[in-house]
């Protein structure tokens, strides 16, 4: 009974250490959301970068498809560091200062171009993904069938 | 007739070998760009930094016209960087920027001030020359007299 | 006779035109490199940053196997460019080092730890990789580990 | 009479105007001092960048030589500046390393490598010349070649 007790504490201990815990994007995971997000590229013909970011802005993968622009490597993990830093689209920083909030250009780490998106995973922003080498809007397609991988599971 | 099969196979060798080449721009031509840049600007008495940029993004030349603005030393470089990094003429982004996409100005390495261009060949883009100085249409002449002597040829 | 004459100088006018070109590294290759220097850390059980640049020292791929301290993302990068910078192993720096040649700290970019190892074709150097995470002699192991596919071709 | 005074005044006055004056290094003189020190290199098959600053420490001019590691680029202007913000040789600080005053490493701006010459005038520093691409040595015979031209007027 005793034996029962002890091991009983032990689990809730076990549980409660665990509690406090954050899920992470893996490197495994980073791939998949690369290989889709390539595969789409290469199925338009569109030369893009494709940067993944863990939860703190630091790279995890990075691929650049030969042929474009090598503005976009420091493009690509600029989005993807603005769309982890503050948890949202980057879009959404394009869209305001379509609507005319340039106050945002002053924001640090704020990039306003369509292209990074952040990670999810049970409420937590674990990392984003950031595409830069075509158009915006074209930037924005990859990123989001990439990131389909994830959503599909 | 060997002797045909046998020259047929060394060119195609050499195909196969140089395919995946990449063409580049000589300190010879860098020069040949600087001097009509140069002698554009000194007609104009226009006082400018020139530099010219390899593939990667860095100089292999740079001339700085005396009485020029220091700040123009580092302005033609980043010129000529927006123009190699984004493989585009940095008028794009100026006019981009007056036309309202303001988005832009959160680009990195993207200066919007006309003065940069690209220099392509064989569809390469293989450096370019950046101009700061005077005023950024002038500056854009500039840039545009020396590349010039490129497509003469 | 005549195709013979033709065969000749199309070859003569490709190795004209090919002559100002040089060879680059594409992200197939890229990708080789990095398995085979990932297999290699997996077996050990080495958690590093594999990193991939052109001959501009731009990335071309990264990767970071999970777990890796993230100080290793900038450090993998940062041999990686100081092979590409200099042509030669960040080991020769460390030796030097080793053997008493402090001025070498004063050299801009020479990051002076193994693990950077510059890729070279047809006598010109087309990148370079770097690795870091564990002790240096351990990165370079990795980074050998990954050159050694191109070699075998 | 009191015309002679007048101009007499004058002329003392331009002349104390005058004399709070500086010499300053051309562009002219700069494609001179790079004339030499290229002749210089080409002679020996060195691939070199070069570099000349002004008084502020800023580029007038710079030209890399074919196939000269991209990591030059930076280190020419590196040895430069440490030239003219110290006015003396970069030789200085790498002698003094090498006799033991590692205190030298942590001083900001110095460059403990031969190939940085400061360029004086009327006892004045108005510029440097800075080279790096060869041994450290070489480097510096390239540097004093370009100066001699000076030197011998």
């Amino acid at each position: 009974m005793r034996l029962l007790l002890l091991s009983t504490i032990c689990f809730l201990m076990t549980f409660t250490v665990f509690s406090q815990q954050q899920p992470y994007l893996s490197l495994a995971e980073a791939k998949r959301i690369a290989d889709a997000a390539e595969k789409k590229a290469v199925e338009n013909e569109w030369t893009v970068v494709i940067a993944i970011l863990d939860a703190g802005g630091h790279l995890i993968l990075l691929r650049k498809i030969d042929g474009t622009q090598i503005g976009s490597v420091e493009v690509a993990q600029a989005k993807a560091k603005s769309a982890v830093y503050f948890k949202r689209s980057t879009k959404v920083f394009e869209d305001g200062i379509a609507d005319g909030n340039n106050r945002l250009i002053t924001l640090p780490n704020a990039v306003a171009l369509e292209g990074g998106l952040p990670i999810f995973r049970d409420g937590h922003c674990i990392g984003a993904i950031g595409v830069s080498g075509v158009r915006s809007d074209q930037d924005g397609i990859i990123a989001e069938a990439g990131l389909s991988v994830l959503e599909s599971n």
